[in-house]
C-alpha cells in the first residue's frame, strides 16, 4: 500500500524564507497569512491528505464511478464522507474572497494545499478543484445577482461547479463548436447539444451542480467569436434561491480511462436545458481564458503531486528493498544483501524526481504569488509586471510540469522492478493518473504553442524581456559569491541558451511560423529549466543564508536541499544545449514529408 | 478501434538491402532465405498479426486472464483458436534446427516475424515467446533424451514453455533464491518453493507446459554459485512420453498488472514437483544466462513493437483529425478545419518515433544478425566477433528500444488528445503494455550496469574496441561523400562522445565503481544513439545506392527513409552531448545524501 508524507517543511521554507510572504502583509489576505497561520493551515491540510483522502486512492481507482440507468452517478466508497469532510473544514473557500465566505487567503498557499490534496488524491482534488474554477469564472464574469446566488453554496462545498467546453468533434479548436443556446423571452436560454470529457459532470456528492457551459447562440458568428458563456444548474434555483426543478441536461455516460477512476468524467447530454448568460454574450470563450491561467496552475501542481508521492514511495522501496550488493563495496556485511538505495542507478532515478519536485514547488509556488500580486498588490506596476510573469511562465508550469511529472512517475515506477506493475503496490496508479495532466486544460503541444505564439511576441515581447532581466539580475547579483558559483554558473548558461533560442524565434518563426511551431515543445522545456533552475539558485542563495546563521534545527536540511540544487545543475540543466540545438534545426525537415507517407 | 499495418517494405529492405542477407547463403538456414522466401514468409507473417492477433488485441486486454479455484487459468475469448492456428502455421518452429522439427530459418528473419506479432497483440505473443526461450534453453543444455521429449513438441506448440526465476525477495538478485531441489533415489528431484511473475506458467491453450525452474539443490553452496536448473512438466510423461501424471506446481493466483493483461502472470507454487535436473548441478544461472541476449533481444522487440503501432495509429488519427488551422496558413480550405497532421508540433511527435522504429528494427535485425553468425558462421573469427557484438549490443537493444518505445508511446498517445486517454481508442493500452518491456527480463537499470559493469571490460574491452571500429570504419568509408555529409558528420560526433565517456570511465570506474554505477543509464543510452546513428548512416548509404540506380518503385519509399534519417541526425543523435555531459559528473553528489534524508 502506497503512504503519502505532505512536505510541510519544504513547503514553509519556500513560502516563508525563499519568497518571504511575510513581506507581503500589507496586501489584502496576506496580512492574515502569518507564518504561524501559515504553518497551522499547512499542518491541517498534510493530515487531512495524509489520513482521509490517501487511504482512499486506490479504491478510487479500483472501483471507479458507477453510471446508473436513470442518469445518476455514484462516486467510490468513501469519497462523500471526504467530501463533506473537505467542505466542513473551509478548504474550498480557502483563496476566495470573504464577501463570498471565502477566507480571503493568498492562492500562493493554496497552491500548497492543492499539492497535498493531489498528492494523496488527485481524482478527489478534481471535484473541488472544478468547484472552485467554476467559482472563479463566476466571481470574475457573472452579475451580483448571479455571484450572490451561486458563489457562497459553491464554495462552502454544498454545490459543486463544472466546465463544459470540449465536444467530440472540437476539443482544442473551440471555434468549431456546436452546443446551441436559444434565447427565451425571459431572458433565459435553451441549451441543446453535447458536452464531453466534464469532469465531476454528475455525481452524488453535492446538492446541486453548476454548469459553466460554453454555446453558440442561435445566429451567432461562426469561429470563437460567437460563443458565449452560460450557468445552468442541474437544479434551478427555486424562489428561495435553493435546488427546485430538475434542469434539462444528463449524464449520458461515463468514459473509461486509463486513470483517475475516482473522478466522474461525463459525457454531458443538453436537452434544451434553462441557462443564464454570464457576462456579455459572445464573449464566452475569452472569459473562459481569463480562469485559464489558474486552471492551468492546478494542473502543474497535479504533475507535481504524482511526481511527489511516486517519488516518496520509491525511496521507501529503495530503503527497505534488499537486492544485490553496492558496487563500492559490501554496505550492510550482516544482511544478505543491500538495500538497493546504495546502488547509484537508483540514486539517479530518486535525486532526478527531488531535484525537479523541489523545484517544481518553489516554481508553482512562485508563480501562484504572481497571480496574488496581480490581483492584490496596491501598486500598478507590480500588478502589471507580476500578470506578464503568470501569463508567461503559465504555459511553462503546466506544460513543463506534467511532462516531467509524468516521467518521474513512471521512473519511480522503475525502482519498483516488476513489483511497480502490479495493482498491489499502487505505483502504477500514479503513472496513470499523472497522464492525464499532460493531456486536459489545453494539451502540452497547446501550451507550447501558447508560449510561442502568443506569450513570448504578446506586448512587443514585454513579458519575457523583464523575465531575462529577473533571472539575469539575480545571476548578476550572485556571481561573486564561490560558495553560489555551482549554481550560477549553469543557470547563465541555460538563461544565455534561452536568450540564443529566443533570438532565433523572433527571426525565424516570422519568416516561416512552422519554424515557431516545430521549436516550441523544445522551447517551453528549455524555458522550463530556466525557470527551475532560478528557483534553485533562489533556494540555494537563501539555504547558504540560513546556513549562515548557523540554525541547528535546520542544518541538514538546508545541507540536503544545497546537494539537491548541484545535482539539477549538474544533471539537469545541461539539457538546455540539446534542445537549442533542436529548436536551431527549424522545420524544413519535419514538414517535408507527404501526409499519407506516415 | 486501433488498426496494424506490418512494416513489410521496411523489413524487406533492411534484410535484403540494408544488411544483404543474401550474401550468407553458404551458412545453415541462410541458404533457404532467398528474397522470395523472405517476402513470402514476412507476407504471411503480416497477414497473421493483421487479421488474427490484431483484433484479439482489446479483448485480451479488458478480458485477461481468470483464474479459477480449481487453480486453472482461461485465457481471453479467442487466444487459443488463434494459438491453434499460430502453432499449424509452424510460427513456433521457424528459427529451430530441423532435427527437432524445427524450419532452421535465420533468427534475424524471425525478428521481423517477432516484431509483428508483438504489435498486433503483445500479451499473446509472449506465449510462444516463452515456449520459444525455454526450447532454446533445452536445445543448448538438456540431455538428448530430455530435448527428444520435450523439444519437437514445444516447436510444434503442442506444448508450451515457461521460465521460473523470480522470487518474492529476489528479482534481480537471483543468489537469494530459496526455492530447493531435493535429489531422490531415481536421480529426480523433489522441488519446493515459490515463482511469482511467471509468464504463461498456466493456461489453456497447450496440453501441456514445460517449466524450467531454477533451485538451490540441498546442500549447495549459498550464492548464484549454488543454483541449478531443472526441467519439470506441468504434466509428467507417460511411457510413451505422452502427458501423464499431474506434476506437484500450481498456479495459486495471477498478477493484477498495469497492462499485458492477456497474459497470464503466475505466482506458482511447487510442492515436491518432480524435476529433472539439466545440465550440471549448481551451473543453472550460468545456462540461464547463455539464453539471455536472445531473450533481451525479444524484449527489445517488444519495445520497437509498440512504439510502432502505437505511431501508425497516431499518424493515421493525425491525417483524419481536423482541428485549428496550420500556422503557416490554412491547408484545407474547404474544410472546417485542417488535419492536424499539419502542425509542426504534430509532426515533431511523429518523425521522432518514425525515425526510431525504423533504425531501431534495422538494429534489432543487425543484432539477431549478429547472433545468428555467432552460431552458424563456419569462420571463427566471424563467430567470435558476431558473438562479441551480440553480447555487447544486447543490453543496448533492450534497454534503449524499450524505454524509448514506451516514450514513443506515450508521445503517440498525446497526438489524440483526451481521446488517447480512453479505452475506447486503444491507444492508452499500448503505453501500459509497453511499459513491461522497461523491467523484464533485466530492469533497464540492470542493462546499465550489465553494458558498463560486464560487457565492456570483458576481456581487455575486446568487443567494444572492435565496434568503435566498426562504427568509425564506415563513418570514414563515407566521409568524402558530400550527399551522406548530414549523416557522417552527426554520427561521427555521437561515436566521439561515445569514445570520450568510455575513457571516462575507464579511468574514472575504476578509481570509485560508484562512477560507474552512476553513469551507466546515461552510457547506455549514449551507446544507443551511436548504434541507431550507425544504423541510419547504413540505411542512408543503401538508399542513395538505390536512388541512383533509377529504381522508381521505391523512389518515395527511399526519399522518405533519407528525411527520416536527416530528422534522426539533426533532432535525435544530439542528446549524445547531455549524456556525456552527465557521464562526467560521476557519483559524488547523487550519493551524498544519508539514505534516511530521502
Amino acid at each position: 500500500m502506497p503512504t503519502y508524507r505532505a512536505p510541510i517543511e519544504d513547503s514553509l521554507f519556500i513560502l516563508n524564507d525563499v519568497l518571504n510572504i511575510a513581506r507581503y502583509n500589507n496586501l489584502p489576505g496576506f496580512e492574515d497569512a502569518t507564518p504561524d497561520t501559515v504553518e497551522a493551515i499547512l499542518g491541517e491540510a498534510g493530515k487531512m491528505a495524509e489520513e482521509v483522502l490517501q487511504p482512499l486512492n486506490e479504491v478510487g481507482d479500483t472501483q471507479g464511478c458507477t453510471w446508473h440507468e436513470d442518469h445518476t452517478v455514484t462516486t467510490p466508497n468513501g469519497f462523500k464522507e471526504a467530501y463533506d469532510l473537505y467542505s466542513e473544514s473551509g478548504w474550498g473557500a480557502l483563496p476566495f474572497p470573504e464577501e463570498y465566505g471565502g477566507q480571503g487567503l493568498p492562492a500562493t498557499l493554496n497552491a500548497a494545499v492543492q499539492e497535498y490534496v493531489s498528492s494523496a488524491n488527485m481524482a478527489f482534488g478534481m471535484y473541488p478543484g472544478l468547484t472552485a474554477g467554476a467559482a472563479a469564472a463566476l466571481i470574475t464574469h457573472a452579475s451580483d445577482e448571479q455571484k450572490a446566488a451561486y458563489v457562497p453554496k459553491m464554495l462552502s462545498g454544498e454545490w459543486s461547479g463544472t466546465m463544459n467546453l470540449t465536444e467530440p468533434h472540437c476539443g482544442t479548436d473551440l471555434g468549431l463548436m456546436r452546443t446551441k443556446a436559444v434565447p427565451q423571452d425571459d431572458g433565459t436560454y435553451k441549451i441543446s447539444g453535447q458536452k464531453i470529457w466534464i469532469s465531476a459532470g454528475e455525481h452524488d456528492m453535492s446538492n446541486n451542480i453548476i454548469h459553466l457551459v460554453l454555446a453558440r447562440i442561435e445566429g451567432a458568428p461562426e469561429g470563437v467569436d460567437g460563443i458565449s458563456l452560460f450557468v445552468a444548474p442541474k437544479y434551478l434555483l427555486d424562489g428561495d434561491g435553493n435546488p427546485g426543478e430538475r434542469n434539462g441536461m444528463t449524464c449520458g455516460s461515463l468514459e473509461h480511462k486509463m486513470g483517475i477512476n475516482g473522478n466522474a468524467t461525463c459525457v454531458m447530454n443538453y436537452d434544451e436545458a434553462t441557462g443564464f448568460l454570464v457576462g456579455t454574450e459572445h464573449r464566452g470563450l475569452k472569459a473562459m481564458f481569463v480562469m485559464m491561467n489558474e486552471a492551468r496552475l492546478g494542473v502543474g501542481i497535479q504533475g507535481l503531486s504524482q511526481s511527489e508521492v511516486a517519488y516518496q514511495n520509491a525511496a521507501d522501496w529503495a530503503r527497505e528493498r534488499v537486492q544485490g550488493r553496492s558496487i563500492s563495496g559490501t554496505k550492510f556485511p550482516d544482511q544478505k544483501a543491500d538495500p538497493i538505495i546504495v546502488h547509484p542507478d537508483i540514486r539517479r532515478v530518486l535525486m532526478t524526481a527531488r531535484s525537479f519536485n523541489e523545484s517544481a514547488r518553489a516554481l508553482a509556488y512562485w508563480t501562484a504569488l504572481q497571480g496574488d500580486l496581480s490581483h492584490r498588490s496596491d501598486d500598478d506596476e507590480v500588478r502589471q509586471a507580476a500578470d506578464d510573469f503568470m501569463g508567461l511562465l503559465t504555459p511553462v508550469v503546466k506544460g513543463v510540469i506534467t511532462d516531467t511529472g509524468f516521467d518521474n512517475a513512471v521512473r519511480a515506477q522503475q525502482v519498483f522492478g516488476g513489483t511497480g506493475y502490479t495493482k498491489e503496490q499502487g505505483v502504477e496508479q500514479f503513472v496513470r493518473d499523472a497522464r492525464i495532466a499532460m493531456i486536459y486544460e489545453g494539451a502540452n503541444g497547446i501550451q507550447a504553442l501558447d508560449l510561442v505564439g502568443r506569450k513570448l511576441p504578446s506586448k512587443g515581447g514585454r513579458a519575457v524581456q523583464a523575465y531575462f532581466k529577473e533571472v539575469g539580475k539575480f545571476c548578476s547579483a550572485h556571481k561573486d559569491n564561490d560558495e553560489m558559483k555551482p549554481y550560477i554558473e549553469p543557470l547563465s548558461k541555460a538563461l544565455s541558451d534561452l536568450q540564443t533560442a529566443t533570438m532565433w524565434l523572433v527571426q525565424n518563426g516570422m519568416a516561416n511560423p512552422d519554424n515557431a511551431g516545430a521549436a516550441s515543445t523544445d522551447y517551453m522545456h528549455l524555458f522550463g529549466l530556466v525557470a527551475l533552475g532560478h528557483m534553485w539558485g533562489m533556494m540555494a542563495a537563501t539555504a547558504q543564508e540560513k546556513l549562515a546563521t548557523g540554525d541547528e534545527g535546520s542544518k541538514q536540511f538546508l545541507e540536503n536541499k544545497l546537494l539537491t540544487g548541484k545535482f539539477f545543475m549538474e544533471r539537469i540543466i545541461p539539457e538546455s544545449a540539446t534542445h537549442l540545438v533542436r529548436i536551431q534545426t527549424g522545420a524544413d525537415t519535419m514538414m517535408a514529408l507527404d501526409a499519407e507517407a506516415f
